[in-house]
């Protein structure tokens, strides 16, 4: 029942949700495209939590991996991203299909042209092509699992304005 | 924004969360071994709720499909299982992983031959051929997403005593 590397399942363990936020062991990972919001800090590898250091300022949106990955033989990815207050992923489209579960706090996703109100539990199906775009309007963190195919295309960003953003996908 | 049959994001949609468990037009689904427990109702497709109907009792294991599937392009399938008080799913192994993510309750899972208490959020990471069985022994319900390959091979059961169970895969 050891650790095994992110995403990896060499050999079966429990990995602990923590109070914080985050994973036991389960690094926050570094985004695509620049912070998400103009006062949050860089983001690097090896964050334990949804904050770059105590009393630090939380990060605008971070991405843990939770399963699957290039190290593992699943044909998906699971992952989880968490929003700050006012941050937003990147404003994108692709081929390949989401399949979002809220798992914290409350939020918004522009499918298409209709923003739609999120809360904990509610699945979000994202199709083939789709303009999509995760919000955090709200003053506690948003959080969403999020499942993909393994081989996937590359997002195309659709921003139309000048907010920066987070990407949902790997850089 | 229409709906879609269940697993298949043929448009994207939003479904919600219902306050009763299951999400708003995704049927529970039939399990592929007996009900669980000996006082459980047989179990038919079509259900919207983890009850057989107003002021039945509660199903010992409740399953939803909530994306992928066989009208699905994804290489994944992101299931739902609710376990009532008493209820556990079938001791069983099988090559293909599972990435699971506790949404409601509190509830064990036995991996090998240990037993490993479970609350919201945690994450369990399934190993090929890893022996496991999810158990709810707490007087709520227990639910939990499970992630699994669309291409997989069917679970061995290990069931080494008389206690009927319900397995985590279609029958």
């Amino acid at each position: 029942m050891s650790e095994a590397p992110p995403g990896q399942a060499v050999r079966s363990h429990v990995v602990r949700r923590e109070a914080a936020g985050g994973w036991q062991g389960v690094p926050a990972l570094p985004y695509a495209h620049e912070a998400s919001r103009d006062d949050a800090p860089a983001v690097g590898g090896g964050l334990s939590a949804s904050h770059a250091g105590p009393g630090g300022p939380p990060l605008a949106v971070t991405r843990w991996l939770l399963a699957g990955g290039p190290a593992s033989a699943c044909a998906f990815e699971l992952r989880y991203f968490e929003l700050g207050p006012g941050a937003r992923t990147s404003h994108e489209r692709h081929r390949h299909q989401h399949a979002v579960v809220v798992l914290r706090g409350r939020g918004e996703v522009l499918l298409g042209e209709q923003v739609h109100g999120l809360g904990p539990g509610d699945l979000v199906r994202i199709a083939p092509g789709e303009p999509h775009q995760f919000r955090n309007p709200a003053e506690e963190p948003f959080g969403f699992l999020c499942v993909v195919d393994a081989d996937r295309d590359r997002p195309v960003r659709l921003d139309d304005d000048d907010a920066p953003s987070c990407g949902i996908e790997p850089g």
